[in-house]
C-alpha cells in the first residue's frame, strides 16, 4: 500500500477528504463569519482563470459586462410572486445604515437610522436588472440587450459546506432580453451551450447538459437547463444553469417594446449562471489521494520549480539556474497563452516543497538539484502520474533541453488526461436500460459506496402526478438531474408512473 | 462659436457637464436604489481595462489575490476604536436572515429570524482580513503576507454622486503584513508609487503624491498617504490611498509571530487602496465639451470603425472593407497588447454612430464610405484632435496602408498628448511660493472659477492648533491635500499658525 500525501482517502471517506485536499492545498477556509468562507490566493487563483475563461466566451457570445447594485429594494420583489416565493427564506435584509454604542461597551444599529424600506442583499439579479433592462429598452431596434455581471451574492445557508453551499458566493449571472421567444429559447440553449464547452473544456469536466423538471426550475422561470457533473463518489453536483424566463420578470419590471408594426410586445428574456460552486466540482472531480489535481487550463502555476538547495554554495548555481529555466519556460505557449512558470524560491525545504505543490495539484513540478545542473537535467514529476508501478515517486531525470521541448505539448497532454479520466468514469457510472422501479432501487441499493446515475424514459408528469414521483424517489435521497438534451426516442412505459415515456431523465443523489 | 456635442459645457456649469458626460457616453445611470448607481457597458469596460492593468501591478509587486466575507460581525469592529469611531455612521447593517408576508400584500423581514449579532456589509475589510491574518501568521518565516482583493464595499452616503461618492462602490483593497516597521512603511511607499505609475502611466492622470495631514488620516492608521489629482475646475480627487497600520490592528485582531530570536512580536500591517471613484477623476481630467476621451490603455475599444452605409448595392462592398480592415488593425500592437477594434455594425446611422463614439471618447474613429472604398482609403478623426482650426471635425482622408502603419503609434501619442496635456494644466494652477494667508485668501477669492491648488511651508501643528488650522480653512471651503513626498526643503514661517515651515503642504477645494 502506497503512502499517501494526506490523511484520509476518497474511499475512507468522501466527505472528510474533500475537506482535507481544500484545507491541505490552502484553497479556502473558515471565515468566522457564519456561512461565508475566506477562498485563499491558490482558490482564488483558479477562480481568476475560471473567471478569464468563461468570460472571454460570454463576450465572444455578444455580450459586454455591466455592474448593478448589490442592494435590491423588497418593493422589486414583491412583483414577481413565483421569484419572492422562492429566494425568501433566504435573504440577507439589511434594516439600519448606522450603528451606535449599546451602552455596554458594544455597538448596534441605531434606532434613529432605520431604513423607511428594508434593502435585500442580492440573492440574483433579475429584478433590479429587469428594472434597467425597462429603462433600456424602448423599440426592437433596442433588442437584443445582451450582458453580464460577475459579483457577490447572498442566499443564507443553513447547511454550508466549503464552495458548494456558502452564504455568500461569486458567480457571473447573464441577463437578456430579446423580441422574440424563438430568439430568446435559442439564446437559452446557445448560453447552456457555452457553460457546456467551458466546463469540458476549460476545467476538465465532463457534464451532461439537458433540461431540469418542472419542479427544479428556477424560481420565476418558463424553462430551466443545467449542466450535470459527477463526482468521485457518484453524486451529482449542478455546475451551471440556463433559463429561459419568457415574460415572467418583463411584466413584472415593465420591459416593454414598441415591434417592427408599432405595436407594444413585453420582451422574452433569460438569465443564467456559474458559481464558485464549480471550484468544488474541480475537487471532486480530478482530485486523488495525494490531493488536487488543477487542470493547466485553470492552473494558477502551470510549472512550478523548486530548487534542492542545501545552505552550500552550490546552492548560488541550482538558483541561477532554475531563474534561467523559468525564464525559457515562460517564453512558450500551451493553449495559445504564455505557459505559467513559478520558481518557488521560498525558505522551505524542498520536499515538503515539493508535497506542497502536489497536495496543491500544479500539473508539473520540476525540481533541480546539484546533480541536475551538473548534467544540464531536470527532474520532472507529472502530477497526473505521480507514482510508478512499483509505489514510488515517478521522478523522471531529463535533459533539460528535452524538457523544454516537451513541456507545452505535455500540459496539453494533461488536461485531455484529466478530461478523458473522468469522461470515462461518467460513461462507466450511468446505469442505462432500467424499465422499473426495482431496477431503480437495485441501483441504489445500500452498500454501494459510489451509485452514479439511471437514466430512465419517464412520462415527464406535472402537478400532483409529479410530487408523487419526487417524494417516491427522496425517499430513496434522489432527486431527478435532468432530461439530457441529445436523449434520443424513447419507447415503453415510464417505471416511476407507469405512462407512456416521452423522453429520457437522469437520476441520482446529489449536491 | 463652435457647436459642441453635448448640451452644456465645463465652463457653464462644471458639475451638469460631468453628469452629462456620464449620461451621453452610456457610463453609468441611477440604479432607482438609493445611493447605488448602475455602471453600463462603457463605463465597466473602462473599470475592466484599470483592473486588468493595476491587477498586474499589484501582482507584479508580489501579491495575491484572496477574497474575503462581505459581511462582518459586529465584534470585530468593536476591538479597534478609532476604527469603529471613523466607519459606524455609515454602516449597512444586516439584522434579518429570512423575509415573509406583511399581511398587506407586501414582504418584512421575519421577527422569528433576527440575527442574533447583526452583521455589517463591509465598509473596508481590515478586520476581518486582520482576523484572517491571525490565523495565518505564527513565525517570521511566515511573513511578509502580500494579499490583495477585488470586492464591493458599502459607506451609507446621504449625498452621492456618480463614480465619487456613492453607497456601493467597486474597489481593489491590499492587505499585507511585515515582521518590520521599516519594511512596513517601504511597502506603504512601494504600493504608493505603484498607484502614482498606474495613475500617470495608464490613465494618463498626473498625480501629486504624498503625505495627508494627521486628521485626514484613515481611521485606526498611523500614517496615511495618497495620490491627488487635479480637476479642469481645479479641484482635487483624492485618486487612491496607502496606509501604514503600525501594530494598530495587529493588537486588535491578535496577529502575532515568533521572531527569529524566539520572541513574540506583534506584526506591522499596511493597507491600500483604490476605487471606481478614479473614474470620475478620469471623466474630469479628460473631458472635453464634446464628451469623454479615454486615455487609448483603458479604452475598451481603441479604434472604432463606423461604415457609412446608404441602404445601396455599394454597401457589402463597405461592410467588407471595413471587415478585412478590422482584422488588420487586430493583428497590430500598442503599449504591448493587440490594439482593442470594434467593427459597428448596428443599424444606426453613420452620423449619430460617429458622434456616439465621439461622446464616449473611443481614441480613434474611422470612418468608410463608398468613396473610401474606391480610392483604398479610410477618414480618420482623432478625439484628441477633434476640431480643425477654422471650426470644422478634422477629418483626414488617409491611405488605408498609411493609417495601418501609422495607427499603434498614433494611440501611443494620443495617451502621452492627454497625459502631457493634464500635466500642463496641473503644473499652470499650483500656486508656489504663497507666504501669508492673505495670499491662500486671493488664490481662492470668489469669481476664481477654477483656482487650483496652493502650495505652502507649514509648521504641521498637531492637535488643537491642528483643529484651529482646518476650521479656518473650512471657512474657506478648503482642505489641506497632501504633503508631496518630494516637497523639498523649507524655510520661513507657517502662513497659518506662525510657527518655523517644517514641511510642504497643499491646500485646494475638493471632491
Amino acid at each position: 500500500m502506497i503512502k499517501r500525501a494526506l490523511s484520509v482517502t476518497r474511499e475512507d471517506d468522501f466527505a472528510q477528504w474533500y475537506q482535507t485536499v481544500i484545507a491541505e492545498a490552502d484553497m479556502a477556509e473558515e471565515s468566522g463569519v457564519r456561512g461565508c468562507m475566506v477562498i485563499r490566493p491558490w482558490g482564488y487563483g483558479i477562480w481568476e482563470r475560471m473567471q478569464r475563461l468563461l468570460d472571454d466566451r460570454i463576450k465572444a457570445a455578444g455580450h459586454e459586462n455591466c455592474y448593478f447594485p448589490l442592494f435590491i429594494p423588497l418593493s422589486y420583489f414583491e412583483k414577481e410572486a413565483e421569484h419572492v416565493e422562492g429566494f425568501a427564506k433566504e435573504m440577507a435584509v439589511v434594516t439600519h445604515h448606522r450603528l451606535i454604542a449599546d451602552g455596554k461597551g458594544g455597538l448596534m444599529p441605531d434606532p434613529s437610522a432605520k431604513l423607511e424600506e428594508p434593502l435585500v442583499v442580492r440573492p440574483t439579479s433579475e429584478t433590479v436588472i429587469g428594472a434597467a433592462f425597462a429603462r433600456w429598452v424602448q423599440s426592437w431596434r433596442d433588442l437584443p440587450v445582451l450582458i453580464n455581471q460577475w459579483a457577490n451574492v447572498v442566499r443564507w445557508e443553513m447547511r454550508t459546506r466549503m464552495f458548494l453551499r456558502t452564504s455568500e458566493f461569486l458567480w457571473q449571472e447573464g441577463h437578456t432580453a430579446h423580441a422574440s421567444e424563438t430568439e430568446a429559447r435559442e439564446h437559452t440553449l446557445r448560453m447552456l451551450e457555452v457553460y457546456r464547452s467551458f466546463a469540458e473544456e476549460d476545467l476538465g469536466l465532463p457534464v451532461v447538459a439537458g433540461e431540469k423538471p418542472e419542479h427544479e426550475r428556477f424560481p420565476g422561470a418558463v424553462a430551466t437547463y443545467s449542466i450535470e457533473a459527477m463526482m468521485q463518489d457518484g453524486k451529482a453536483l449542478q455546475a451551471g444553469t440556463s433559463h429561459f424566463l419568457g415574460t415572467n420578470f418583463s411584466e413584472a419590471q415593465g420591459i416593454r417594446f414598441q415591434n417592427a408594426e408599432g405595436q407594444l410586445e413585453l420582451a422574452q428574456t433569460t438569465s443564467w449562471g456559474v458559481s464558485t460552486r464549480m471550484i468544488g466540482g474541480v475537487i471532486m472531480v480530478h482530485g486523488d489521494d495525494d490531493g488536487l489535481r488543477v487542470p493547466p487550463r485553470i492552473a494558477p502555476h502551470q510549472i512550478v520549480i523548486v530548487p534542492m538547495l542545501r545552505d552550500a554554495p552550490e546552492d548560488a548555481a541550482i538558483v541561477d539556474y532554475c531563474d534561467k529555466l523559468a525564464g525559457v519556460l515562460r517564453g512558450l505557449h500551451a493553449f495559445g497563452e504564455p505557459v505559467r512558470v513559478l520558481f518557488d524560491k521560498r525558505a522551505v525545504k524542498a520536499a515538503p516543497k515539493r508535497w506542497g505543490w502536489v497536495k496543491k495539484g500544479a500539473p508539473i513540478i520540476v525540481e533541480v538539484g546539484g546533480r541536475d545542473v551538473a548534467g544540464g537535467n531536470v527532474s520532472v514529476v507529472r502530477r497526473d502520474r505521480l507514482y510508478r508501478e512499483d509505489g514510488k515517486l515517478d521522478s523522471a531525470i531529463v535533459a533539460q533541453a528535452d524538457f523544454v521541448a516537451d513541456a507545452a505539448e505535455m500540459l496539453v497532454e494533461i488536461q485531455h488526461g484529466l478530461f478523458a479520466e473522468a469522461k470515462a468514469r461518467l460513461e462507466a457510472n450511468i446505469t442505462r436500460g432500467v424499465t422499473d422501479f426495482t431496477g431503480i432501487e437495485a441501483a441504489f441499493a445500500e452498500g454501494n459506496k459510489a451509485p452514479g446515475w439511471v437514466e430512465i424514459a419517464w412520462s415527464r408528469p406535472t402537478g400532483a402526478a409529479l410530487d408523487a414521483v419526487v417524494e417516491r424517489l427522496k425517499d430513496l435521497k434522489l432527486t431527478m438531474r435532468n432530461a439530457p438534451l441529445d436523449g434520443g426516442p424513447v419507447e415503453g412505459a415510464c417505471p416511476l408512473t407507469g405512462e407512456p415515456a416521452v423522453e429520457r431523465i437522469l437520476i441520482g443523489r446529489s449536491y
